[in-house]
């Protein structure tokens, strides 16, 4: 069974921002055994998107489309739709009261402009948003099964899980995916400990994606049935972690959420707390920790020490460490995560300074040059590195150094 | 002139990739005043390539195409092009004498496999990569000018300034984009103050894309010259700005970035510092605002305060509030933000507690539920919101609401 995944705007055709619900979406459907073959973006434009349904509708069973549902008059894929479908738009009574019910809910009254939200072409139905105003629509154009939905990501990923998975048809056999992420390795050395699971046509198909420094290792499976698939997935699976080892640190949560809820997890069951103290990430250690929910068991909070008097009055890290060795430096690293180990009263507490860049370099101490400490009941550790990458690549980088350096800590205490 | 954008691969259409090239090609056709009217994604199949060119070529004056130039046996472009133009490949003697010198240059010897990046159809001609081994390809699908360019981001930006851009035809007049980003009010409220700029046809065309609350507004100008486009796209930006006040806060940048860069410049024309204190949004806002390269002359730190006894601690949240208000109230949200004031000693704090979920919400306080604290010279301010979406979503609105709470504090007291 086939698929083909369209998007509409012209931001996206533009080349003003990247197409990622796409992708997104040909996974799910591609996990489901619904094999996409095309992708399709086209402006918002009525006949475009027009013959771009019945063109999609030529090649697939099953055509998935974002974008293009909002309020505003650029808003026009409901008349695309129409018109492939070649039937008139209505009003639907139960969508208009459901967005009326929206704006209520928020304390607002409903403009007449978002009206135009509860149209939908006769003969289709619509699919309800939890997040926001825009409906999806299902509909037939042809013999293909249609869903339109929104464009922006989390209402469109939410409208997929909730309202096109139950109705998309059955694909043919079953493919299961399991998703692996290891961190603490580069690309090619990973790859070299299974290069005869990453060969073309190899069964299972084993695809290796990078993202900040986390690799994620996608094993997709296929079979007659889900469990077959399922089998086949998690025997190759088995093989890989073992061939990995420790480097492995989650399994199927999207990558660098799973290091954070990895960690907290190991912390939760040993009834053990956490505090972290931040100069150059400047809060990202504590945002990806706290995106868990329940996070708040484990984490008690942190200091974002930007200044260097910050890092003295918060967290008592002494003047003399800092004009002897400067405030990127390891012993000032150890001192931050002391000093947030004392303050919040946890048992571990993580320290980050460094250079993101793209400025303050110098020979000695480059751009990208991270100190990360890690304090605990026994006491401290520190690891240097120079990071290659963006600004942003950098703070990233240096988040996820702390956590898998944790990660790895209270992995060895809980063998021993 | 119309042109189409194609992608070729697997790991594309299977949505293991997000096509970041199409965007680029896009863009860059798009300046030259050639207008892209689709992108088409297919995987590594000659059938479906063809396809796609042929499809393409109905359309476009010009096609580009990215992918599949490789030496593996799924790089299949060069055959779906020769295909598409009914033509045979050859082996381009010059092209493998490049490919062989590539090699040599490395102090390698070319293998066997890389023979295949140097044929390409009769009738068209090879482009030179100066970056990697796969050529790209240049020839004709019936009237539209075709570029196969490789698929690896860096090689195909430099093949396309290099080979492509020299080549392409002259496009019919100029086109120049401004954008505004603006926050804080609906993506319906904004549209119902420039409806009449937001009509179909409407010259210059006016389109909106919301992410995070963020409302970003493309006006894209058209002329006979770039000065005559760029006239018309300046002059409509003055109309969307002036209907919309201070809703807009930054044009031409990204969106999310471009709030705290907003904020900090004000700052730093102040010669004023912030400090921050958080609890929900764990470390974000700090974050968001030191992705901002230069934010150490402004921002000196803050406090991630999860726990209710680190407000106490670490910002002197006092007791009584927290008992009798509860750690989600706007009285806790003004004395976070007035420890943090005092704690790091600056001029404006901004302090934010919620309840970012899923769980945690009651009756009275639903998740969602945040309140946002700006503390400066004069006092203190809060805001009450119920923001829709994922813990996500809610976490990052936060955070943007609180920078733009600032924003809109710095605009009124500069012009009194």
């Amino acid at each position: 069974m086939n698929a083909v995944v369209l998007a509409v705007g012209d931001e996206l055709i533009s080349g003003k921002t990247v197409d990622a619900n796409s992708a997104y979406l040909a996974a799910r459907l591609a996990e489901r055994g619904i094999e996409p073959v095309a992708h399709i973006a086209v402006g918002d434009d009525v006949a475009r998107i027009a013959d771009a349904f019945r063109r999609a509708a030529e090649v697939g069973e099953v055509v998935c489309c974002s974008g293009g549902l909002g309020p505003t008059p650029d808003d026009v894929t409901r008349d695309g739709l129409a018109r492939a479908m070649g039937r008139p738009l209505h009003v639907d009574a139960t969508c208009l009261e459901r967005i009326e019910a929206f704006f209520r809910a928020r304390g607002r009254t409903m403009v007449p402009t978002n009206r135009v939200q509860a149209m939908i072409p006769d003969g289709a139905e619509p699919m309800n948003n939890e997040l926001g105003t825009a409906p999806g629509i299902t509909g037939k154009v042809g013999e293909a099964a249609v869903f339109c939905l929104p464009g922006v990501p989390h209402e469109m990923r939410d409208m997929f899980e909730q309202c096109v998975a139950p109705r998309l048809p059955r694909g043919s056999g079953a493919t299961v995916t399991r998703v692996l992420h290891a961190f603490g390795v580069g690309e090619s050395d990973l790859a070299a400990r299974i290069s005869d699971l990453l060969q073309r046509g190899a069964q299972p198909l084993v695809g290796i994606t990078v993202s900040a420094g986390v690799i994620s290792l996608r094993i997709i499976g296929r079979g007659k049935t889900a469990s077959e698939a399922a089998q086949q997935a998690d025997a190759a699976a088995a093989v890989v972690r073992q061939r990995l080892g420790t480097l492995v640190f989650a399994a199927d949560e999207p990558g660098v959420a799973a290091l954070a809820a990895a960690v907290l997890q190991e912390l939760r069951e040993a009834h053990e707390t956490l505090a972290t103290a931040e100069s150059c990430t400047g809060g990202m250690l504590g945002e990806v920790i706290t995106a868990v929910a329940g996070a708040s068991e484990i984490y008690r909070g942190g200091v974002v020490a930007y200044a260097d008097d910050v890092k003295r009055q918060s967290l008592g890290v002494p003047d003399g460490l800092l004009s002897r060795h400067g405030a990127v430096s390891a012993p000032v690293a150890a001192a931050m995560a002391d000093g947030a180990r004392e303050r919040f009263g946890t048992d571990w507490a993580l320290g980050i300074t460094g250079i993101a860049g793209p400025g303050g370099g110098t020979d000695d101490k480059p751009v990208g040059l991270v100190h990360v400490a890690l304090t605990g009941p026994a006491g401290s550790a520190s690891e240097r590195h120079v990071f290659p990458g963006t600004r942003e690549v950098v703070r990233l980088r240096s988040a996820l150094t702390a956590l898998n350096m944790l990660r790895l800590k209270l992995g060895a205490s809980r063998e021993t």
